[in-house]
């Protein structure tokens, strides 16, 4: 059987990646920058690259591609409508981090019922083709919605992806995955920040810090503006668990200020923590795509920690 | 010069660790431990150790040996009495956590002109005798108190124990080590309680998990018990600085909640760890204990990084 050729729309880290890991498992692959010093570094490591956008969608529109669109968030609306005017039948995946929102831009473009979102959880501190490497989705999770509205073709077309990358994929809903990134990920960089702040008003405290404080703000460290772009994109989900960990501070703020054991927070705090130490990934292997109630069943998997390591079979498309 | 003998009272991790750098120092040490196992491990070990407190007490007040209460807090002002009592006039330290408290306990027990804070900034998350190893300070902050009342004697007696244990020397007021240990390490561990605890209720947050809720919630794995009993021991100066990151923090949620970026704690927290990632530690050399305003230079230079490595001279003193 041929593989569906891949298409990538945007060669940075993670699309020239993407790239790579897709020409490594055997799959044609093209793709398009809009930067021609990263079309020009691609195409010196052999790799197919065009900074011209309506040809390469031209191209995934004949050869009936996988476009995966691997471009920033704000770029997405105006890619979204050459795709739907060039290769509105594609199957239409993504690779950024965000999926209820992605998700609304696609409707918007009217391009749904052929798109599956994805996010790879992956990364480095760099970015552009030069820091891609073929190696960086190997073994790490790959979010792939189960929405209501996905075809099980395309979903299929987009595991078959992330499994060809070495990664492994993650089933879940959109509104999920964004709490979800919004609690592990975005809640995370507010409090470091908020710790680093702090201290660094405290006389003394640099000078006695140790491994609480810096792995407390360890993330504190990155690029503000990418910590601001995360945690603003996300806001509608941020804002819940935000506020859910401020009641628990302020709750054992109050039990401080009136000489009364912290035990509520420290203990929550401590079993949940254990809880995740002894967090398993079972394989899931049982579901048809595009069986009764399969999106249903990869989401509860997908929520239980099972993870997809092997292709899934597939009915057919509805 | 024969070294001053050492008298450890507790022989717990802390407590058993320095009576084995002590002694291989060359310094004459002996030491109580409440429990018999402890004292008999001790012994079978090759050390000096009794389970009768007023013995020792008695040998320390005959020797003149620094005593060193490596006891928990709420067993301190037992401990003190019978200082008081047995060996009023030996050199007096301690390695507990909160300074102002156990300050506060030995004046109440009329033992501060012989008094001088001690807090070894170490530790493994196990206890008791067979913890302990010598190494345990090798190149660790071991803050030693500068408050108004200290001794230059004493103040050069508990120097040079922390540097025969290896360790480098914060000289630090006991206010405002409190309020940086609250900073660095007490509200840290709150702050991971509280992402542990959210992140425990929210369907797929472990499954997405990755290093940013790792790093952030490493602490949390810490004995609940153990959590309180620094937070709540240390609740005056943690009140202020928790009440510091929850207003940044609750700033931020208003600006996510207005649609408003949350430039100002995300610029603010990387600013400050950017700061602390080139803190440096300039070693204090020209210092003499004793002299014309020695203790409040010491406590600036502690507040500014610096550190002491080799012993200062001393005047002699007051």
């Amino acid at each position: 059987m041929t593989k569906t050729p891949v298409c990538v729309v945007g060669l940075g880290l993670i699309g020239g990646s993407l790239m790579r890991a897709a020409k490594a498992a055997g799959r044609e692959v093209f793709g398009y920058n809009r930067s021609v010093d990263g079309v020009e570094a691609a195409r010196f490591d052999g790799f197919d690259a065009s900074a011209n956008l309506d040809e390469t969608l031209s191209r995934a529109a004949e050869s009936g591609a996988l476009i995966v669109l691997a471009v920033p968030v704000p770029a997405l609306g105006q890619m979204l409508r050459h795709v739907r005017d060039i290769a509105p039948h594609c199957p239409l995946t993504d690779v950024t981090s965000v999926k209820g929102a992605v998700a609304a831009e696609v409707e918007r473009a009217g391009l749904l019922d052929r798109f599956v979102g994805g996010h790879p959880m992956t990364g480095t501190a760099h970015s552009g083709w030069a820091a891609g490497n073929a190696d960086l989705f190997d073994n790490t999770p790959w979010v792939v919605s189960v929405d209501d509205h996905v075809d099980p073709e395309v979903w299929a077309e987009v595991m078959a992806l992330a499994l060809d990358c070495r990664a492994f994929v993650v089933p879940a809903r959109s509104e999920e995955h964004d709490a979800a990134a919004a609690t592990i990920s975005h809640l995370p960089h507010l409090l470091a920040e908020a710790l680093a702040a702090t201290a660094g008003e405290v006389p003394l405290a640099f000078a006695l810090a140790a491994g609480s404080f810096r792995d407390g703000t360890r993330v504190a460290g990155t690029a503000p503006d990418l910590v601001r772009a995360m945690c603003e994109a996300n806001a509608t989900q941020l804002l819940p668990v935000l506020d859910q960990a401020l009641h628990r501070l302020i709750d054992a703020r109050n039990q401080l200020a009136q000489h009364q054991p912290v035990a509520e927070l420290v203990e929550a705090g401590h079993a949940a923590r254990i809880r995740y130490d002894s967090f398993s990934r079972p394989q899931i292997v049982a579901t048809v795509i595009g069986a009764e109630g399969w999106r249903d069943e990869l989401a509860a998997a997908g929520r239980a920690g099972g993870v997809i390591r092997s292709a899934l079979p597939t009915r057919g498309s509805r």
